[in-house]
């Protein structure tokens, strides 16, 4: 990626770079944000069975996979013909991995593997966030078919909708008005 | 393994690249199933004597050196000539690999190092599979040298002959169907 | 890296790339002062909540970006025209990993989610290196703008700044001369 | 490291690349020893100071830097000329290794940080071991300057005689006689 020594204008070399660093800073967004919602599954499992491991399993192997598009989306992304495919991959891949969080944490909610005292914040955002995202997922590969280039945007939008915790920022606001 | 951005038909290349991506499978199941077992056996283990470390590093060093058997089947794997050594090479490292964790988990039992309830389902589940499995792919090796394209299939199978509870599953079903 | 095996001069080789090796000790250093850090912060965490979670992700998305830079200062390091920005960058990624370490520490301070015998040795060790460090790499990538070849040094001297605990040495050294 | 497909003799091809499986061998082997020696020094320990997580830093630094001198054997081995320069470099990485775990070792038990019935079998094991391993680290590296090619078997001898543990093996064989 880094350009060769002999190129005189760098920067400019760097800059032109802006697929990469836009198609790393997604994945480490949807892979953070996947972290976060299996350490809350974690956290508030009681025990784990046979098949809860398996599942784990199977969101690992889509997690694992995701440098692969990702260096796809990197190589394509200011290409015309091209970013079609990669954007598609890549968005079936996040699917995949938002998909198998959601299976993992509705099968230990079947199950009753996790603990009775389940009304915690988190708790509660997680189990109403997980729908809406797998929901925008499916909704944004259908747009990268028509719209390529749009989708990396909305697929960065989608995870920072994941991450940032609107219930406790606005409780801390609420919080410190009031003091 | 990403074709070059000036091909006009990326979703072809990336079609003709189907070895690459069954071999990262068959790897990543084969590796996940050792990692099954590996906690099922850590689970029971009451402590670890100097001896277990050394077979369980033993194990550990076959693991690592698994990508490169699988980079050696994803380059060959449809080439008539080659593919008989990296389909051999690859099948005895699978074949180490369930070794030592056979050896791991005997040795245990043998010096009494695992706790006494071992009667649980996933423990009596991880014998009754370790030793067919072993068996199962001395056999496929044996194949490879006569028919090597069809192993890496066979490979799959035992992985997920390994990784599938069955018995979990079966008791499920039936719990489900009598409610 | 490694010299090709025609050249028959390898040592001298191998000596022409010291920037290379310059660049992954400052990196090195700089990562393992930021482990430090965070194992001192962590040690003392009565609770995480939600907001920690993700400040904290913040700086390890910026841990996980360092290696791009340090390639960039390796390649450039001894070529005049190019190192400003090579060492520019550098030196923005590390002011940003220390920059969300103090956040993430004074963020864990006002929110009372530290235990409250916050008065031993390595606490207070923290408290007064991170705003001079912060303070350092303001001043050194200022200078870096002008004298690029110098900063790698003075991004080394911080971290070693950071990483020697002069406290704790100097009590040893003091408690040795008594007895 | 994988001969290109267009080769017809791909089996010999990967024969003469053992120097690659030798240095590979060799480096797993010497950092497994120094996992296990951890494993016993943190087993055994009470508390960690400040001065004994830098010096585990350094070591750690040395652990990390040991795939470039293996990948510079592995280049070299079979080349009459740069072996030597190769062969050094790795013994001198393999010494500091073994010199800073020998170090944190004896801090712990100087500092008294280890706790009292280090009078176990693996405690013992491992300070009849350091020293003389580091003794013979030095003198195989003496021995590289005039016969590297010895060398690189001899570094994998040690790092056996470090592994292997006698006294247990001993015990158990005794013990399965008498019964």
């Amino acid at each position: 990626m880094i350009p060769s020594v002999t190129s005189k204008d760098v920067g400019h070399k760097l800059a032109e770079q802006w697929p990469t660093y836009v198609a790393y800073l997604v994945s480490f967004a949807t892979i953070g944000n996947a972290w976060l919602n299996h350490s809350v599954i974690t956290e508030y499992l009681d025990r784990a069975d046979a098949i809860l491991l398996r599942l784990n399993l199977a969101l690992l192997f889509f997690v694992s996979v995701l440098p692969f598009p990702t260096h796809m989306l990197a190589a394509y992304l200011s290409n015309e013909g091209d970013e079609r495919i990669a954007v598609t991959v890549y968005g079936l891949n996040l699917l995949a991995i938002s998909g198998f969080i959601a299976i993992v944490w509705h099968y230990a909610l079947w199950q009753r593997l996790v603990t009775k005292d389940n009304s915690e914040a988190d708790v509660r955002a997680l189990t109403s966030k997980l729908d809406p995202s797998l929901a925008s997922y499916a909704v944004v590969i259908g747009i990268g078919l028509w719209r390529p280039a749009v989708t990396v945007g909305l697929y960065f939008v989608i995870a920072l909708f994941m991450i940032i915790p609107f219930r406790t920022v606005l409780r801390e606001v609420r919080r410190s008005r009031r003091s």
